[in-house]
């Protein structure tokens, strides 16, 4: 099993005022007031209902302009290498992305989002909810990121905005 | 793009001790004292330095074993048919799976996890830093689940065993 390839179809597309992979946020958290929307193809359209009770919803995507695999990378928030699944970098092994992003509202099969930080045309594999019960573990420890701070420094490396978000 | 297929292949297989997926917690949540391994492929094990330093991992993984995909489906927790999307079901256009379990230690190229909710042998395609700086949100709205009340019926479906984990 470990060794046969899986393939997925996108059930859709992510739009975003994102063009320059080198300006795009690096994650949710730094992306405030970055509008996008999930372009659902419109046979998938009768899964999205119930979604919009929630407000924020985990977007999963193929990052279809990562470069090639790396073991070791440094993080976009410090200058020491770490394991590449230490990570949320791009360049990993499978370059499946993952965003937790704001639901503003949908629109039959679209949805309109916030806090995007991903790519216009970006392929999208999946969408599950975000919820309390499940996704907000409280008392972690966070590894490197512990070691983080700089609030004015981690703010402006991670919108890769001059002078932070 | 959209209609393009993406071809993942597994960096590893996770081992833990549910095979029965009626059997199987719905979510690590209801997962306590559930141990499994992460056994990733030796020629990835550099890419998880750095991970130790981290209590919680997202695992990304292939529902190898997931009934073909149903638009609308009763989640386990309450008995009203939902779009599949706003659900954690297995049953999706692209059956991949996410979990945020516990890491208890690594040794070498093996994850020692708890909080497994993944039946055994399932493919895994990619593991990310749970960090509280990305993933913690507050404040959420939860949709149908904000719904549920009864603390003890949501134990007993959510663990799948007889009154409750």
């Amino acid at each position: 099993m470990k060794d046969s390839s899986v393939n997925y179809r996108p059930i859709g597309v992510i739009r975003s005022g994102h063009t320059a992979a080198e300006k795009t946020p690096i994650q949710p958290a730094f992306a405030e007031d970055c509008a996008g929307r999930a372009e659902i193809s419109p046979e998938y359209a009768e899964g999205l209902d119930g979604l919009e009770g929630f407000s924020h919803v985990y977007l999963l995507y193929h990052l279809h302009r990562a470069g090639p695999p790396q073991l070791r990378v440094k993080p976009f928030l410090q200058d020491e290498a770490q394991g590449v699944f230490a990570t949320r970098a791009p360049c990993r092994p499978n370059a499946i992305g993952l965003s937790i992003v704001e639901l503003v509202r949908r629109d039959g099969n679209v949805l309109h989002l916030d806090r995007v930080d991903i790519l216009d045309g970006t392929p999208l594999l999946d969408i599950k909810p975000y919820t309390a019960r499940f996704d907000r573990i409280e008392g972690t420890r966070n590894g490197w990121q512990d070691g983080l701070n700089d609030e004015e420094e981690i703010q402006t490396r991670g919108s890769r905005r001059p002078g932070g978000s």
